[in-house]
């Protein structure tokens, strides 16, 4: 009871932290703030910088409930466009139906620096969504923006290495994901001229890479991770190049999460590894299964294709079953390299099923649908091949290659699409 | 009769040739398509380039056809929302309102050159529009897209100079369109320091200016055209540097008539002139008033305004009176640097009535409107001020300087969108 | 009588004009003005500057007079040397014998822009150098100077091109000696991708261009200059390039006489166009004969090689001798394309033994010495390859190809150092 | 004896390894090589690369024996140009008393990366030097060149930030010689807006430092070393900067030893915050004091000024007098921020004798030595500076402050070359 009160004083102070930054949107959508509008801008950019995370919060809000299309004008367009389909009727529709917001959204874009804080907007939405789940049209409205602006024939893709600015590297540092990067001394290692760095870069986020991809440039396609990371490893010449290996893939912005930008840098960089060493044939990753544990803890145990593999398990080593895999204790004391023959086989099982069989599910691991998505074929799956503690508990230490033939990316896609999951038969007679 | 059949066999051969181009279009928007989106979108563009006129207006004609909203689904989604306002119906309705065309030309910029491409589309598309009029929905998606990507935020500025490149500055002649630069020599002398010349580029069309505006640094407010373009003038040092006119603005891209860039290019090298010359108080132009004798051959000349003036003309010079301008052998033979000074004040004041007065309607100037519009005050008329044969035939040898105060330019602004001219004392007072 | 005193008064005012610059000269090589020295030379750069013409003879003569090694202390010093060897008595007489105008030199080059001007003083100095004989040590010292300034190794070549700057590209058309470019259309087509241009540029002097060299590239060695130089000639695809031709090859720096630029510069644009070029297999070039028809007036007809080929001259056109050539007016009149077969057979048969019988001594062609001595070989004589007044006047309309043979240039340029003109068979059986 | 034919052997085998580099030596350098000295340096340059120590050691040798101008013709040459010194004359005695291994070097420099091979080779003729004192004369030939062609008029300055390349900024780190720079961490504090490094390169050898110099922008004139190198001081604004402190500047090439590159670097900085921040009016240093205790192990401590100041050391602490610093031990437990205040005085008065009197003498300090000689002034001496273990080992914890007013710099310079240090009279005070 006593809340409300305090409650409703709270929110006044909030509104009243906006007033500014609000009035300064609506000078720039309307017709007197045309004149100036990068001006006006430039200030409301300012503002936004200092609000307060519960005034940011308030903004969504007001964009959610005043700058969205008016349903009546709506209806009223829609019908007019069903009943006489012209060029006059379908403008007036596109034009009442696209919420007044996106256009505030380009205005903010006209000033120095727009495009940044617009992406910041958005990954500050993306954190409160979850709890505010009516923002969802509005942040639809920031990611289709985005994704416009953001297509790959406006990115600039260049090559990361040892000559790159310290300011750039050490963001790649810092945003590396999935096999972090130990210092500086680690990162040089991975620029030598047999590791290969590419980012995508954007005209008006200059010096701020958006996504990167490390390569590494190898004989055979890798079974493990250990090697190509090792630091003091001497870095191999050009002739020994045949594999391009991409090992590692992480985003920078999170302002754009789910605006495409691995699939083109991938395809990318294949082309241009293809023209700089023809010797290369072959394009495959080393791949995380970061999903596969947390799937087993989930599943369950009793699916015809699980039990088998649960047996062989069982008869493989008396005291392990896959409920004992749940168990954190015996994922600590539980040592990929030490396994027998026949137990690895059987987690080779698992994974195999894992990746054949659920990634075209809602369930699937995340990485296994991005790089299937893309077109790639699940080509092996390796065993004891990260043996990081992080390796160990999500993937048991396995990781998994993909492969990359750009003359079946397409056909591949599309059997994705379909269900199927395009596999070598290695990888099937691992059952 | 004989016509049809053969109009039908030629429409036949040109959705012939179109069809590969057709294909690769369904398939770049087709989720198989996903996979490899950017490699498809450079074979349409490579295909787009080959076709003929003929095909390229079929083209434009399915994007009509096909690749516009279904009215049934929208009328759907708007009733939805009409009736549910919620998130997920406004987003399903979003969908349902925009032309797939949008999306397919999104993906058509994913490969390398695509902007480019897209605008030398609309450009076409513009010159079919008068004969085409149920194209003005396709136009219009063009247009929506062309001003989100080619938004002010995205734009880089540059001062063109003696050192930019050949190919650079064989484009400023080629596309001055106001006071054509008369080869290599006449261009030298507006690069030189007491000339300046800015034009907008985009990461996307790089070497390609998109609009550029040329700027004399002046002791005072200029009332003659011919001392600024004189190619012997030596160049002024910086201490004389107190008024910047713009002379001339000159867009470059035909396939992005009516996106904005003129205004913000203005307030941009007014900003920008501003830091670099303090000294610099005053920013105006000396524009020519290219719709007054058309409008005067046009005008009802009866009306009181005009026929106290036409009284005066005649006082001035027994010969002369409006119906005679309206001969072109008059215009041949009159010279305004011998006009009488009566004559030279009647011819002012129709000068005055046609940009006060006349400006804020539909057959205003068109370089009144775009000055007035974006927050220039009309300042001062100036006679015998171009005496070339266009500026003789077209404004009579006046011209106009439209003053730029930028801290009233949106309440200029703001008058002229409600009908008011903003214009010095000076400029009343000539009728 | 009366001069001397008047020159004695104008030799006082050039000794005070040259007052202050001196004063800077002496402190800048003083022990106390080491503390500053850049900033004396910055001081001294300008004030040299503003000299007059007199007043710069008159520093050259201070630089004579004032500024050579002390003849006595050299002798000691070489004395000592010749007694005792030693590194110390080395690095004494090195040190006298160093004239201190060169440590002058290299102190004045310690200011920003240093390195143009001295080659400004040089190009004066060489103006000055025939009526001042005295002069020519100092000379001596510049060249000595800006040599090892001019090192290859310091020079950066740059292809122009199209893409360049306004700025240089004016200077193309200016410094081009060979074959005057007429304006920029002219320009335009020979940066053409058939057509190449490429320039020596030193760090010191940016956008300078020292010497550059104009290559045609085509399907056959070229055997007149017309078609070369045609503004309309569409450019050929690069299947077509089998032979590089070097058309025209002009200094830009006057003040560089001597130090040797051309040689470098042709063999690295070789080198360069090997790698970009396979298909390139002969370098060639296609070069006036501008000491023919000057040589043919001076030269001893009765000698007996020019006696036999005379006779032949006069049995192809009876009014045509070695004589008449001599007179203006046969030149004018007469028309290489329109000759008698006879007639051109006589006129190559001189050429040819102008070229192989005349290029190892003092009276020998320029163009060929340059050539020869680069190593390159004599291949071929044109008949009626440049029809330009010049041409005719000069060389009687021949042009010559030196071919660039790079696995032969050193035996090539050792033989001519010996006195021998490597000539191809052809060129031999023309006599 | 046995030694010798052992000796003899090594000595043919050396001669053996050299064989192939000399000849190319005197191909280069001969008639026949100058078509193609640029080839043939850059073959040179290889082979030398592949020399072991004792074949370069011999390399050296070979120019001393056989590439120094000829004592006879000197000496003739010398004669003449003393009995008549004409210009002719004066043309031969300098080109008969170059050395001819200046020459060689100069067309060594002709390839692609002979500066840096030459640098490398002065580099190791130096560390040969002590044993091999006959090399004096060649290593004072590669001097004479290297400061030609390192004369600062040559040299580019560029601010090294955190945006430079990262090979750069490693090389900085390796490089530091006054304060060591501890990791990327220590190095970006450095390279804070308030921090500045600047850095001198050459054309010829990108990316490569000579010499940087790291300046400290700080409201007064610092008094100790730690606050500036604190990891963790947040970086101070503009406003607060009003004195440009140079704490450290550091060689990086060892082969350019001697070639004047400080004075210049740390002049032209001045000159460039001068333009960038007017605020800022001082420019000093805060210096070690290398040879202190060095000095006092060795000096003679009965000196009258000495004795004085060696009383008051011992009435201040009965344990200590200058003996006993003499010793190491007490050095190590000695802090010089527990020092008493009459000890403090003492130590100080001993530096201040040290840095006045001893300076301007051969056994002066180096660091005194180089500011003073760059016409800076003593300003201060700061006790308990640098408590790091060098600092205290070195200079007892103390730093001075010399300052350079670029007013007087010549001044002082030139009562430095009298022998007076410039000094405040407070340094004076402390004795």
């Amino acid at each position: 009871m006593l809340d409300a009160p305090k409650s409703a004083a709270r929110r006044l102070l909030v509104e009243r932290e906006l007033d500014a930054f609000s009035q300064t949107c609506q000078r720039l959508l309307s017709a007197r703030g045309e004149a100036n509008s990068a001006a006006h801008a430039a200030i409301a950019l300012r503002q936004y910088g200092q609000l307060s995370e519960p005034a940011q919060l308030r903004f969504f809000e007001h964009l959610e409930e005043d700058f969205g299309p008016n349903p009546k004008h709506v209806l009223a367009a829609a019908q007019h466009y069903a009943a006489t389909p012209t060029a006059q009727a379908l403008m007036q529709l596109t034009s009442a139906a696209e919420p007044p917001r996106q256009e505030l959204l380009r205005r903010l874009n006209r000033a120095p620096g727009g495009t940044a804080v617009i992406v910041q907007m958005r990954r500050q939405l993306l954190r409160l969504l979850p709890a505010h789940p009516q923002l969802a049209a509005v942040e639809a409205d920031f990611f289709h923006l985005l994704s416009s602006w953001f297509n790959p024939g406006f990115l600039e893709m260049q090559q990361v290495d040892w000559n790159s600015a310290a300011q750039l590297l050490e963001k790649i540092i810092q945003h590396e994901a999935v096999h972090a990067i130990d210092g500086w001394d680690d990162l040089r290692r991975r620029l030598q001229p047999d590791r290969r760095c590419f980012a995508f870069f954007h005209p008006q986020l200059p010096g701020e890479p958006l996504i990167f991809v490390e390569v590494a440039l190898v004989p055979t396609m890798p079974d493990a991770i250990a090697p190509l990371l090792a630091k003091t490893t001497p870095p191999a010449g050009p002739k020994a190049y045949k594999v391009a290996t991409f090992y590692s893939i992480s985003n920078c912005q999170p302002g754009l999460r789910g605006v495409s930008l691995g699939n083109f840098l991938i395809k990318r960089v294949a082309e241009r590894l293809c023209l700089e060493f023809p010797s290369i044939r072959t394009f495959c990753t080393l791949s995380p299964m970061p999903g596969f544990v947390r799937w087993l803890n989930e599943v369950d145990v009793c699916a015809p294709d699980l039990k088998a593999v649960q047996k062989k398990l069982r008869a493989a080593r008396a005291t392990l079953d896959l409920d004992s895999v749940r168990t954190k204790q015996s994922a600590a004391f539980w040592k990929p390299e030490t396994a027998l023959s026949e137990e690895s086989a059987a987690w080779l099982a698992l994974a195999s099923i894992y990746l054949r069989v659920v990634s075209s599910t809602a369930a699937g691991d995340a990485v296994a649908k991005f790089h299937l998505g893309n077109g790639a074929r699940l080509q092996r799956i390796n065993w004891a091949a990260d043996l990081s503690p992080n390796g160990v508990r999500q993937s048991r230490g396995m990781m998994v290659n993909y492969l990359y033939d750009l003359s079946k990316v397409e056909e591949y896609h599309e059997r994705f699409l379909e269900g199927h999951v395009v596999h070598a038969q290695a990888v099937a007679r691992l059952v």
